[in-house]
């Protein structure tokens, strides 16, 4: 159909979330015959990406050294933590502009159905965050899916003889929506609803 | 939101077609996530396609050197020209596996609206093609929208003194509709029941 390169770019590309085959033919299209402002623009990005980004080792959101922007930065209250699934649901967050303590991102929910238990996910971390940083509220940011709520209802065992609150967004999230197709205000509207678990 | 070149990268991604801001971040994550079987060879490909793709002198196909893999295939039959609009309606023909000739990419077709004329596209090549090579049919496999119907006559007007059939596709384009987004089958029932136009 084409050209050996062109070919190994189409079949890759297609591999992304939200590229089909077609998709990634145009792509490829668009990116050959834009080779100098998008092309070329976006293989030195995925170079320079591939080449720094890192977890953070405190929260699990991605950045370029051990510690993300969030973490390191001083005007983030680090007295509440927000745990998150994903580091989409994060950008979710961040984009709503509403909430300024730091993240745990869990790395996934628990699910009996996937065999995804608590070992799997970034919940030993969290532990020992709380019973290191003089953390006075932990906020569960997770969907309302049942996969989700099993997660929120166990970090909440987990937490339960820490003594400090641990709430979860409530109102405004539709229930079986996932956090990342939220609009800002939806999202704006849940933190500022949210419920005590204990 | 997120580090500074993670977000070169979704902003780059956004502009790719079919990607927008919500499908560029979870693109970028996924290549994150799968550093070394996605990201890393992404960009390689991506570089190496930057390097070696180049238009085909002949037909204006993308290849890796002066002539294409069709133009430079003493397989395909030279006799017989396929007239298309872009590289990407030539792609479409090629995975109907049904033409065993060679192509010429127009690069667009007239539009008196976006003000595209006969110089603004690979006219004067196909001209000289059809006088050099021993042409004897130009089959004309342009979009049944109102610009590809007034570049196939603008095209067959073109050649009226040359002596040779030109034809174009026919049964199986839906009107309005473009070649890219059509079936194999309808291609090549398309294909083989083109009519004469003069
Ligand atoms: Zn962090
Ligand atoms: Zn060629």
């Amino acid at each position: 159909m084409s050209s050996g390169p062109l070919d190994e770019l189409i079949g890759l590309l297609a591999r992304l979330p939200g590229l089909g085959p077609r998709s990634a033919r145009r792509a490829a299209l668009a990116l050959v015959q834009k080779r100098r402002v998008l092309l070329e623009p976006l293989a030195e990005a995925m170079t320079e990406v591939a080449r720094t980004a890192r977890e953070c080792l405190i929260c699990g959101n991605i950045g370029t050294s051990e510690q993300c922007d969030i973490c390191s930065d001083p005007k983030r209250d680090g007295s509440t933590i927000c745990v998150v699934e994903s580091v989409a649901d994060l950008w979710a967050m961040e984009r709503a502009q509403v909430f300024r303590g730091r993240y745990h991102v869990m790395g996934g929910t628990l699910s009996a159905l996937d065999g995804i238990g608590p070992e799997d996910l970034n919940l030993p971390r969290l532990a020992d965050r709380i019973a290191q940083d003089g953390v006075t509220e932990v906020i569960l940011a997770l969907g309302a899916t049942v996969d989700g709520q099993t997660t929120a209802h166990y970090i909440a065992d987990m937490l339960a003889d820490r003594g400090i609150p641990v709430t979860s967004l409530a109102q405004g999230v539709p229930v079986g929506g996932e956090l990342d197709y939220l609009d800002d205000g939806t999202i704006t509207a849940a933190l500022s609803a949210r419920r005590q678990m204990r």
